[in-house]
């Protein structure tokens, strides 16, 4: 465990994302109240400008759309060679070709630092390295860490799979992360904003398997905090958004419940 | 009355949304807090493929262009091939040609299952069918209901048309729902929201003049219980929010004020 | 200090906002909580149709792309033929080519009531009109105050300096406001939202200067008020939307804190 918080709050990373216009919002506002400052440019004018001034780039397909891949693509290059982290949020991936096919190329064309998916999405990437043992593995916990271990050693990749017990892992280390609340599970946004919880904290350190692991934990225990504030769902992504706010480092130590696998 | 809520909870119908960037956010909550899952993609390239996957497509023009326009029928005439309802949320029509032009575009080339709007976008959708007495027959019920049923005949549609009291009609049987709170009017995104509605409710039944009447319904009695909890706009629209996630088949069959004229 | 309010509420004036996809919601939703009536168009087909129907329009570069400044350009030379004030928020003027381009361009060819910037987005566009004295004049109140005045006579536009203590000109009488509140800098969206009361404000009156004046003012006492009612963001957020819905033209003359430099 890293005392990132309180790094992020006096580093205040810049989080260049290029993301979808459904979690938007939620995504921006995540990324202040942890501390990080986001911008959201998209235009492939600017795209490669705006991501040197940036700390991290958060890639996110939700709504994607042929000028918007294009300028991911063009930001990621320039994160590339600025060194940056590029967080991929392959939103959804396996639901259409365009999808698959996306942040297939994104992967083929980018050094991406983390991918964020949940079980379908991580092991819809995994397929192809010889990892997945079918549509029906989905859900069974031993095949998704290994498709999570082959994902992110093919792509030498910091791999999440969120889920009621979340997978961090660089291909050699896995980290098993029990902290979140099924509430989480209930509004929409919780995986973009995740997403964008990576950019925030791999922002601020070379050690993106460190940053992430933190950044999933502090993620969970705020939702575990928020779940004592309110029961709907609505209200609850209120309370979450609170909590995030006023999450410390010494309270992620005290609540983080991470196994090493 | 239907008990569409319990099903909707067992068969989480997924509601391709093709909408506006201003309400899309409350539009994916709202078929989340019910029980239907929201998918918002709207590139050329998959929606065709997405809407294969979904139980309802919701086409709604709130910030509509040229791209957006030509997914909204592809994907629509694949949903007419699939069997899946098309809601048509024709937000703002009259105001501008191209906004009349698109959603009589619509009207015309794909077949759609039920046309939502206020007063105003009915009446002047109804133009042209004969069945609108001038601008000024606006506000008057009788001829609301005229207009409502006269669209919904010529489309073969079920005719949706929010205000204080609701009208759902098929063109043959027409139903008013007093069921509602003046608040709903005071929040952006209660029209949109109702279009999502509509596309969670008809994706789980064939009857759509039952599953709209329903829905209606359900949103009304949402929106009076919530008037219990907030007064304020923004701590309403959280309010109402929370109430979609608890409504039950119960509550709506025991607070519903359905009128058939 | 005039009694605009009131006004807003009789006259629910249009305001039509061509904006960026992040805070389009936030935009929308405090329009309408003014006494206003939002309308978010921006393809280039209505544009010019839609802003004729409204009293403002609102430019807000914050995810600019080609197609949107086209249209922005479009709408806001009708705007200025109908004789209704355009209202540029330049976001991130100075972070890349493409913004400061577009917001010179905006100024070059249309003609701009209010320009709304933070203090850095101000000094950026008033470089070129000899009044910025290097980067590290930013913070400088007095140099501030001399951009702010600089850039509203070169543009013939009151100037909206947003911060601690917010600046109102015209070039030539200056006002400080000290109305306002910490927490609106802690959400996302405040610039914004603050761009769009511009709109409903100056689309009441065409004392574009006092109209500015009395909207940043009650702007900020919106932000008092809600202080008072919650200290961590989101559930901030929420307050201060409630408190927009409820302020009256007594209180903003009551508590403001306008000081004629």
């Amino acid at each position: 465990m890293q005392e990132t918080l309180s790094r992020i709050r006096e580093e205040k990373p810049l989080v260049h994302q290029i993301t979808n216009y459904v979690t938007v919002n939620d995504a921006a506002n995540i990324t202040l109240y942890w501390g990080g400052l986001p911008v959201m440019a998209d235009a492939k004018e600017e795209v490669a400008e705006m991501v040197q001034a940036a700390q991290a780039l958060v890639l996110n397909i939700g709504t994607l759309n042929q000028r918007q891949v294009s300028s991911m693509i063009k930001a990621g290059k320039q994160a590339n060679r600025s060194g940056i982290p590029v967080i991929l949020d392959p939103v959804g991936v396996g639901a259409t070709t365009f999808r698959t096919e996306t942040a297939r190329r994104i992967l083929d064309e980018l050094q991406v630092a983390v991918i964020k998916g949940n079980q379908g999405e991580i092991s819809i990437l995994a397929e192809g390295q010889g990892e997945v043992r079918g549509v029906e593995s989905v859900g069974d916990y031993e095949e998704l860490v290994a498709n999570a271990q082959g994902l992110a050693a093919a792509e030498e990749a910091v791999v999440v799979v969120s889920g009621t017990k979340d997978i961090v892992t660089d291909g050699e280390t896995v980290y098993k992360v029990n902290n979140g609340h099924p509430l989480l599970g209930e509004i929409v946004g919780t995986g973009c904003m995740l997403g964008s919880t990576l950019g925030v904290f791999t922002g601020v350190s070379d050690d993106y398997l460190a940053a992430s692991l933190t950044a999933v934990t502090a993620y969970g225990i705020a939702g575990e905090i928020a779940s004592k504030k309110a029961s709907k769902p609505a209200s609850y992504k209120t309370a979450f958004m609170d909590s995030i706010s006023e999450l410390t480092d010494e309270t992620v130590i005290n609540h983080e419940e991470i196994t090493k696998l």
